[in-house]
């Protein structure tokens, strides 16, 4: 059997944890196994960069971060139209997927990534996608690997600041990777005590932002810490037109989200409004152990569709067991933040305010 | 409102980050609300120690391990059996309860905990449990809070077991918390990379253990990790009576099985394994942000429950959300692993040998 | 006997773990003690805010970050002269030390705090310092308490983005902490394997940098990471007066180096560089082990001194053990990172650039 | 210039992070370098098993626990003695060095090792060692690496056991690895806010240890903490002969110091006391900055000595400084804790109790 792998995207904590999966899943069950690893994400298969991998090199990588095999943004825009060297991308990668011969190509990415595995299986290839992504927006699964990750990288970093901006009663932003969804904010923000957790969902009042800081000084708190998403947006800015919006943010001296609402909370209530950006580092670092189990979990059900021939599918987890899920049914979707969803509700009625 | 607390049996990391969701979820709904925390679980309801808790005393313990209450193991086999003194526990426990005319008593424990909270329901006690044990054998909820906490803290371990295991070409086993199930010793295991996982529910065969680590040797792998349950049983144990089971122990020079192996392993490969047992670290420390995240919805779904008059419910989390699920129905039983389930399969499949 | 703490300037780390060493090393030794402790900083003792501490406040506290005492930025520069309510702060500070019938006041901070607790001393009060800082720059002191946590965090940021960088070749900056001295950059630099360092001390040169970032290229490398003190600087700007690097800083898009530098690397190499601003996180979070020993170390000597009526005196650790050093010596005097020292020679051997 | 490397004894945590330093040192300065890696230990050096390493070998390792090229604990006291097959251990060490014609062998490890170093260097061969240990017990050096990894990982486990001896207000005993020296304990012991230090160097009272309990129990702490070293030894066994000693540990139902202590406690206080033996978990997992920053450092001394041709010694840290220091002046010295010293006086200041 000769499979390829390939990851493209940000990269995140357990891709490497979860390709071992799925060579150590068919390696058990697989006589002849011959596992091509495509370098930089979609690049390697358009260009035909790979190289052939052996146990060697899934050998310790469970604990390890980032990718063995690199990663890249996909061209996913450009796909069908041939570059400035009259390459035709997708044409590309099906030739190198049957000039390997391979019998399957397992794909780990996010939303993008996904929609081109999605294309490539339209084109006849057998894919098997593996829902990577530190924002756990994908669509038909209930987790993505990376997300715990990210969650205890971006906790630790909410922590720290606690302990300062009590010390200085301080109000403190930390902003938290996020464009479009805000689950990765909503649960580092909850994890770590935030008083105020803005999401890309859940358009913010500047009033109420400080009517809940006014509030904790009045019971004695003379600290405040929000969680941001990056993506955060006031409800003017919600109201506006795309084209509106873009010509505002032009004009504007900040422009991350966290920078604007510091300067509103220091002009408002007289006090500096502190800004934190972690950044890259929350898809850095060594896996959790909730992400190791996961994706050993998704590796070995990914080794298990292969055998079984059940190509076309994202490996999922549902309710605690692993799935497969049809690329055609959930390509191109997105799984967002239900503003009135009981976990928001929950997180609500501890006093957490979510700036509506 | 006037509730009571109570934290009964091991502690573990997040018992803090669950009183403190349930206090921060009605103070924020209930007006005047008195909060009476019993000291040292159940000793404290039966002897009428206790203390009023304020704010201050919930600020800045989401991420305190241990429990600001004390805990104690419950004398639940003499519940109802008068005491030297004559005293009747469940009597006293009942009487103390109308003293301080609560509402309600929120009680954090683990099964044998919600056997006695089951008991005080049935005598007319307004009760709400919360699902407390790093075993995560609480029937009728997918989770329980502790467990993630355990599960990180035994992997560190087994990860630092491994650079030296390596190193060394050595077989290490690793003694995990869980006398009766093996979830803790489950999730550490694949988390960590162990090799052999023994568990409770699935007795072991000592040929098995060895055909094990020499296929490894074979591979080219010279050491190997074993992640042992406290409660592993071999084959032939697991066919013994209790009886028969008790005499043989007391004949054993190693009254843990870890040690057993281990010399089982030394007598018949010539290479001595070694033991490690992290025993009590397992339920120590700060919580981790998994815990911290379920105990924070727990605590308000609590708090929900209270303020709604649902009483004696445990509040379970099922398949990602929140629900009350009836004390009755719930009380007495254990959530053992499965042998046959998908994640033993799953684990498995990527070669982990479980010795059967 | 009767002491005062004061915690003053930016928190960090073991303020507590270091104020615990005090009141335990004196609790042993002297028959009625009595604490109190000024709340931030000398605000506290400016305006009379102060508590009574006993044991229980020093109970559990050797693990919490930040300051119970609170802390604040001093206000120094006005020291003699009389605010707009016409209130002299030396005497006010003066006033409330003898009303209070001090027999000595403990200071925990940095370098403007010690020139504060100099002055303090030459009007006569018993004072001890301790010497509190991330930026390790207490002259005096061959380390100060803060900087190996400060190490710590600093170094787990760019761990992390290390995993990151590797995985898609590209160059990252991460900003750390540090305006006038680069200790904390060097320290945690070196340990995260940073291939450029760029300190306060250390002026750098852009063509460096790219002969660096090539190098690499060359040797096959993809990525750089960049570790980049707050106050690193260009030879050119090193090269211009105060007035004219203040007007050059006005007209310029970033006020941050590090985002000047990602600029220039962007637009000489073609390939996009990131930066991440871990920030106020360096100076929370719980002390480190090494931080804790210190701090029981530096507060049972000065326990000692206390009680030995040794006052006027920085507790400073040289060569391993603790000592006195008399304020007037060191107050005043900055320990910077000489460009020619030992360490950075070895780390220029291993291959390290500090861009000069 | 062709250089040889090993790595012997127990492993610990930055033997990698060394190596990378020496070679990265040579590889700035020499133009034709040739690594030769033997495998675990002498053994490889005896047994001509070696292999080349290039640049990808030393590329990651900064953070990677464990010795890429294995270890074993060495074959010292058969050193002049043929063995079964006639073989001369140290004629087959000399004659590999020489058939591969090396300028210098790098040997790091710790006392056993230094001292067959220090026979390699009589015998005529370029030897630099470098001192590993996570004891901290060699002579000559202030610090060896490996030891603040050990420490945070002890102090780590005892932070876990805190919460929950805490909890249950329970006598909890933490046995840490150290047979002759105390160094790791000691530090472990402080940092981790440890009630009683038990070290190998000051022999303890068992009276004494009931005493610091009960005190304590009079304070209103109803837990103690102890920090236990492998090599502990009561008054009483400290006063036997070697004979008697080891006729006495015969006899005894527990091997181990911590388990007779915990006994003790039990019968005496009449409240059971638990053990925790974290064991080989504290020579685990990735180094801590302090020792990467301090193997970069004495590899690149490493380095620029055997440029220089200063062969025959060990690279050592004192007050903050690499210096070279003659094997001849050290090997088959110990430095142990000296019970007078100013850090166990501050120790005891603070209340610690040693037991004696």
């Amino acid at each position: 059997m000769k499979i390829g792998l390939l990851t493209s995207g940000g990269d995140c904590q357990a891709l490497n944890a979860a390709m071992r999966g799925v060579v150590k899943g068919l390696s058990e069950t697989v006589d002849k196994l011959e596992v091509y690893g495509f370098e930089e994400g979609y690049k390697g298969l358009i260009y035909g960069n790979y190289r052939l991998l052996t146990s060697v090199d899934f050998s310790g990588i469970l604990t390890k971060g980032g990718t063995i095999l690199g990663s890249s943004r996909q061209p996913f825009k450009m796909m069908r139209i041939p570059d400035a060297n009259g390459l035709d991308k997708v044409e590309a990668m099906k030739s190198n997927y049957h000039k390997l011969n391979l019998d399957c190509l397992v794909i780990l990415g996010g939303n993008g990534t996904q929609k081109t595995a999605n294309l490539l299986r339209e084109e006849g290839l057998n894919i098997i996608h593996l829902p990577k992504t530190i924002d756990n927006d994908i669509y038909g699964t209930d987790m993505t690997f990376g997300f715990y990750s990210a969650v205890n990288i971006a906790c630790e970093a909410i922590d720290c600041i606690h302990t300062t901006a009590a010390s200085h009663n301080r109000v403190f932003i930390v902003e938290v990777m996020g464009h479009k969804v805000g689950w990765l904010t909503l649960y580092a923000g909850i994890a770590s005590g935030a008083d105020i957790i803005l999401l890309p969902e859940i358009p913010y009042d500047n009033d109420k932002i400080i009517d809940a800081i006014q509030k904790r000084k009045k019971q004695g708190k003379g600290f405040t810490i929000l969680a941001v998403a990056e993506g955060a947006i006031s409800k003017e800015d919600a109201a506006l037109s795309k084209k509106e919006l873009k010509k505002k943010r032009e004009n504007e001296p900040h422009p991350s989200v966290s920078y604007r609402i510091a300067e509103m909370i220091t002009q408002r209530t007289g006090s500096e409004a502190r800004v934190t950006v972690p950044g890259h580092t929350h898809r850095g670092g060594s896996p959790c152990p909730y992400d190791r189990v996961l994706c050993t979990r998704l590796g070995s059900a990914a080794a298990k569709a292969i055998v079984d021939g059940k190509f076309g599918n994202m490996v999922a987890i549902i309710n605690g067991e692993t799935k497969l899920v049809p690329l055609e049914k959930v390509a191109g979707k997105l799984k967002m933040v239900d503003p009135g969803c009981k976990l928001i509700k929950e997180a609500k009625r501890t006093g957490i305010s979510f700036g509506d």
